[in-house]
């Protein structure tokens, strides 16, 4: 089987990624993974939510897609009144995978929401999240610390996220739209720099798949997120 | 180490299961796990939303909580006007798990939306809601077939959900809640009468975790998949 | 004229109470009048709203139907994002009747909230959860007592609520729903332990009707309500 | 006692009606009774909503206090994001009221809403809503007929709304806002011109109250309303 | 060309303004601009927004259409749960221009907020409404002065509003709904007693315009607004 | 006075247009002021609004700040359930004037959405909205006519905005915030390639200002108006 963008079925797509795109944001970058495009800003605030624990930290997201961004425009979500449940759920993955890569006591008292903003989605688009939010975060601390708010640095992982899935019968990694949509399985998954894993998603969108199918697809993204924690330390630097 | 309840690490919670607790509905039953109760609702329309392919069915899932449902009173989606973000997550995950049962072209150009309220809530709300709502939606097919409305029946697998977890590093099956609110990591997974995979979702709340931990929480939720399908097929009778 | 379900006129369906259902709430019971059912929990939290006066305590309800507690599925209010016109005026009738059985000084500076969820409505809805409201809710200061945090019961009198109607001419007590469907009058009256009036709400839903006939309504339900409050004096114990 | 504004116990407040206040509405009148004033207004669409019977009409009610009806500014609806529950309450009543008044098959096919604002506040604006917003449908239909589109008149009973309560043990008929505010119990009553009741609703807002009572209210009312009436012929001339 | 009412091109329709039609509020009045009415009441809030400097005072506005203030009845904007998007684009201009008329450093830490409701609207409501709602503040502030909570007058200028366009390429004042639906230029413009600009906005609505044009319309404002503000002088009295 | 960032008074910030940034829109720029970067986007969807007359096209705007595009992050509109009364402003505003430029018979009965998303503000952002605005608009009907969808150009005239304003005394071309935030007057327009007016809006922000005043910075904006109509004129080409 050859994949419609000629790549090998272990290939990442090409991975461009902006940093500082938003110069007023603590720390941003625009990650574009082959034609998926999302803007991530990390905003840092004095303050926590109530829930939060005396003296520590708080880290949130939120996930949007823009009207356009998809083959056919959608109504945005304040023209509903209703935040789309594939939002929900996905901002609610970005947010546990991104908490995971932070020392909240080192944090301090201070919450960072990232937000992801998909400005073109051609599959992949939450998993590019992760990662381009993971880079936003990481910044937004490189900057606390720069600027003498924090003497640590409260990010003790490197966290990135990918897809991959079963496509024809053919394990694949990093699906675009066109193979998403046809996919029998789809599994998402989020690893630390131990290549440990923080959040697994998958589902059997057209068939039940075996245990060892899942493996497969898990491995496959191991093998993926080896690649982009590379490209995150080239960008980020040192923890 | 023990648990809370006294259980075996891979035993399940003593499950009781109440067939047509709501006589109006065209399947319910009311499903216990240990303190968790939920009520499960299906409802047969004869119609079908937009998308959905000429001539097919859908199948859907509501989930939610009442507000007394858990140790802490919580106000009403209704009165914060917002749906909450977990109920959406879970609601996409019933929903999804539901439809992997069901084969569309059979059940013809009607819907069934599944209700799955929580009257209490002590751990794995979710998971008993595929278990439960399947038994809704099975009964409700077997009701479609007795009235003449269908002759095959639209239900082509058991479906049931489970979850299991690493609990002060000890992996156990069906997790309540005290055990939960202290879990490490946390995985729920979603299976057919052939015991392979609908969904996977898991989740290192506390810390990341290997692939073989992953595989350890895989094959306990097995088991305990195993026992709940016994459990549906006395139950719901062959398909 | 005989009844659907073969009753005398003046006769209460069968009713059946659980007391404890929901055993996280400070007070709770599953009330069942032949086939409605309404599970009503009382929530007791130690803040009350601005509007209240220093030192008094406050009691306020919530009425929701669940999607398929009905004939026919209804929508979720928040899918519709409003609460139902049906369900505001039905709970603030509830939250009348049940601050009048209440001493607010007494409770002291506490909301008790009671939830009323109308899991199977098959008429007299409204005036169930005025009375499995009230068990809730004298439950729940019983507990207060125990627990040694109220050393008075608040709780000054037992409150209980009826419908009556005439349907076809006739006066009859407790209709159900394929009864009040037919209805040309329908009342609903809630009274204290001395027979006295706290709410009374009469529609003619198809034809005006006299004072006369307003009278023999107010006597039927009277009956009734002697016996519900005999019934609470059983469950409840002395105040 | 003395009344704070010297009226007799049974005595109306001054009532003043301008008709056509609004000169676009198919039928308006501007209501004040004392110093409560309602604006009313009746608009006649073709069209009725899915659940009324082919080939029969429909009418209903909507009711809002402006932010400065009252003594203190409240805040709108729709900053809230919420109808207020008391609004939903009485135009439920109001609804219910005008639809009595009507032969919906006369009606035809077609909707008429009668909106009640209250521009000034100062007790009994629900009660003059009914009143008021009668007059609007009655002139709204007197149009109708008058331009052909009705043959004959579809309002077949005059309809007016008065309410009386209990104020340091005294009843009294037509309660302002400094009366109604420590009134012991308060009862609204909807009548049509047989003095025949179609709404009664009752409350005991500081202590219940006997059948005694009640009809003491109820009578009180009666004499209200006929003058009521009298002032609607006059008004509306002949059905 | 002669005017639909007769007029002459430059002259306002007739205008009443009715002081005091709430007694409630604090300051308030009906203005009528032939036959356009919109009910204007100023309320005093002894607390301001928190974007407003230490020690100083805030002027804010909603502008609100009744559901029958037009020739169709509309929906009110809380029952689709959205502020209409032309209110909200008003609100804001009046609030704007009724800031202009105050120093709010006098004014002291309070709000002012002025309700603009339509009652009828035949043209011109939303320069009605800055004329109207300037002078329901000019009278709450004469109030808070007769009280001795404010010992200086915090407004420093009368302002008014006032509508002009193009129709059939004739300039006209004071559009009426009719003249206003045909225009080709619109522009509304918002002056003090100096007679200097506060707001000004046009809007080509079916052909772009000259800036000589723009200045045509301009000057035949400035002279209704003359006439505008010295009635204005005579119903409030010196500032 | 020398400008925050040297300009000369009456001098446009540089300008960068990345057609196409968006692949999958009809038509789609990034347009960038400054710092100020809006994304445009229009989609063509082939049906219309009920209002829009049989065989007419709708040209319509949405305008929306991401998150983090300010110095301060906010809250998303959908979190508060609530378009921003500033974006339903400047949405209106936009549309107006992009409806201006295009002949609604030749686009027959379809409607374009131009959805201008502000990635960074920094100023300008309303008037750089109608700008990048018409020029996705533009590209979005040379698609149409490139499909043989459209034989003509809907595209009447080149449409383009900017702002001036006076700080400090001084009137200046195209504030940037820091300057914006400054104003005593500011004041936007829209042009079309006559150099006519299709939107004028001024405010007098600190104080009020003479009719000369509001002239030169009308004379202001049009010389920056001829410069972004040449601009457009290149990216778009002959209409």
């Amino acid at each position: 089987m050859t994949r419609v963008d000629g790549r090998h079925e272990d290939a990442l797509r090409p991975i461009r990624i902006t940093t500082d795109f938003i110069e007023f944001a603590e720390g941003s970058c625009l990650i574009e993974c082959g034609s998926t495009k999302v803007l991530c800003c990390a905003s840092v605030e004095e303050r926590v939510p109530p829930h939060v624990a005396e003296g520590c930290g708080w880290v949130t997201a939120e996930y949007s897609m823009l009207p356009r961004a998809n083959r056919q425009r959608s109504r945005r979500d304040i023209d509903k009144l209703k935040l789309s449940g594939r939002s929900a759920e996905i901002q609610r993955l970005i947010g546990r995978s991104l908490r995971a890569a932070v020392d909240r006591e080192k944090l301090g008292p201070r919450t960072i929401t990232v937000d992801c903003d998909v400005l073109q989605g051609d599959g992949g688009t939450r998993t590019a999240s992760v990662t381009g939010g993971f880079i936003a975060l990481a910044l937004a601390c490189k900057k606390l610390m720069a600027e003498g708010i924090l003497t640590e640095n409260p990010v003790k992982h490197y966290v990135a996220g990918i897809s991959a899935g079963i496509v024809g019968e053919t394990a694949l990694l990093d699906l675009c739209y066109e193979e998403d949509s046809r996919a029998e399985v789809d599994l998402n998954c989020v690893m630390d720099d131990n290549l440990a894993i923080i959040e697994l998603q998958g589902t059997g969108e057209g068939r039940s798949f075996t245990v060892d199918e899942q493996q497969t697809l898990v491995q496959l993204c191991r093998k993926g997120l080896a690649e982009l924690i590379e490209k995150e330390k080239e960008i980020v630097g040192e923890l």
